[in-house]
């Protein structure tokens, strides 16, 4: 396949080198020259059969491609779309980027000319962050084995979707097929939420020396990711606000439980009874694989695979199955 | 020194382990008696100078001893405090549970036949959790750099504490000088708290297998101390429930506040300076070490020190002076 990669930080990076080290003929941009010119070095001390290009415009770098992989941050995507739809590129398009309701509705507007509104764009996400960032730590093992989301929207045509999921099964991520929303649900939960919660806990200590003599591994891991960059989780909660918004309701909720627990008869026993939900859960984590199966590559039996927990680890040459795996039972 | 250690859990083994390696003669107890049995044997298998001896009883373990190290959990101090006081030891006393307000005033209550309410009882905490427990995971490098702190109340004798601060500074601990009522605040905040976070944030998925599925790294660390037994969390929490209740109310006020900046007008912008404190706090923990100082061994230097974030590293002879360290500043 010949694939276009457009933004070569440490997802597009590693993306540009996983597909060229599964032998697809990969053209790779990015808008500064300074990570062209580290790319193109790159490319030279790449295994021979790895190699990859590094192309100076969007416009050579999509000119003979069947696939554009946009892997620029949020704020970025509205113009590469529009200079993509400015070449008169038809072919399929994806993206990686951390939010993808917002990314859809991008497309929406940006891709009209196209045959159909989400006709050859299929939304992506491969869970794969690291505190590093840029070309320098891109890396084409990243998506070994890491879960892939990619969005299967009511106006998605199944064989772009099915083409994708080929592509990614094809570099060892585990696909998982939802729709934007839903992503941008669990993605609220599981990825901004623990942000939000790092944050709040490390300001906690922010004029107590004391506190932060005495903390020891629960406050290391539990404000971990509030080294974060603030403009980058600021964009990536605020970019997905509709759904933070109820994700962090519901963790406020939670939170007034175990203050009225502290505040019961028995608090030991109240919080004891509060605890034992999150604690299942945590242990329950991550989910175990169960057998490999074979399903209908249909949107319904896909979407119903993604919402519980499952993933696809193939798809079948005639594009009519899927091999996939759900989480085993307990 | 002889030492007499009850309790021989993953903190009273250590402590038993480390004691002996430091030369101390180190009599053991434990309650149960498989546990007494394995501490036998650990002791014939250890290096010859740092064996250690174990007693079938309390009353036996304490019979020639200078001081006594309580490492019971704290629902079973109190019991431990009555057999000591029944068997007439007028020794030290410290303990190493994970609140020190409600150990002190259990020692206020029980320990009255001796001279004076706290006289020859140092309250500590070496803050060296780990997830595993019990005496086979017990290890006597356990306390190497870490913050060990031990509580000077008003009551404490001066000579007291700085025996006992003399002893931990000497098994290569930073001793961290604090009163029981600053040290349960500040557990509160950098261990309770994270362990009732991680738990929410860990129940927020319970019904959400593709939320499971996609969790990664910040899931991950976000927690893991939900992994925890619960009832031991809610003992921990339960036990320091005036410490704790504030931390929590600042916390749900905090993300009140990252609630609202998601619903301000420029919610980025919001949410940007919403979190700047607490990736600061983040970015400036742990506390780099500023060089070693000499102090007078006085109560308000030493409170001092400990509310700064600073900690001991020795004790002079004399017991005239310590060596201390002071978190550098930036």
């Amino acid at each position: 396949m010949d694939i276009a990669v457009i933004g070569l930080g440490l997802i597009g990076g590693s993306a540009l080198r996983a597909l060229a080290a599964a032998g697809h003929r990969v053209l790779g941009h990015d808008a500064d020259p300074a990570t062209r010119a580290t790319a193109r070095t790159a490319a030279a001390q790449a295994p021979a059969p790895a190699r990859w290009q590094v192309a100076g415009t969007i416009r050579d770098a999509v000119a003979n491609a069947d696939l554009v992989v946009i892997a620029v941050p949020l704020p970025a995507v509205g113009t590469v779309l529009d200079e993509l739809a400015a070449t008169g590129y038809q072919g399929l398009v994806t993206d990686v980027t951390s939010v993808k309701g917002p990314v859809r509705d991008l497309v929406e507007t940006r891709l009209r000319h196209r045959h159909g509104a989400l006709a050859g764009f299929v939304g992506g996400h491969p869970m794969a962050g690291r505190e590093t960032s840029g070309f320098a730590a891109s890396d084409p093992t990243l998506f070994t084995g890491c879960a892939w989301v990619l969005c299967l929207e009511p106006g998605t045509p199944l064989a772009d979707w099915l083409e994708l999921a080929a592509l990614v099964t094809g570099l060892g991520a585990r696909v998982v097929p939802t729709t934007a929303d839903e992503h941008d649900r669990a993605v609220a939960r599981i990825s901004h939420l623990p942000h939000l919660l790092a944050a709040a806990l490390a300001a906690s200590t922010a004029d107590d020396p004391l506190a932060g003599t005495l903390a020891a591994g629960s406050f290391r891991d539990g404000t971990r990711v509030a080294a974060t960059r603030p403009d980058l989780i600021a964009a990536m909660c605020g970019g997905n606000a509709a759904a933070v918004r109820p994700a962090l309701d519901a963790v406020l909720a939670a939170l007034t439980g175990a203050r009225e627990a502290l505040d019961a008869a028995e608090p030991i026993a109240a919080l004891r009874d509060w605890l034992t939900p999150g604690t299942a859960a945590r242990a329950a984590w991550p989910p175990r694989p169960g057998p490999a199966i074979e399903l209908p590559a249909g949107p319904d039996a896909l979407l119903t695979l993604g919402r519980a927990g499952g993933w696809l680890t193939g798809v079948a040459a005639d594009r009519r199955t899927v091999t996939a795996v759900r989480p085993a039972p307990g």
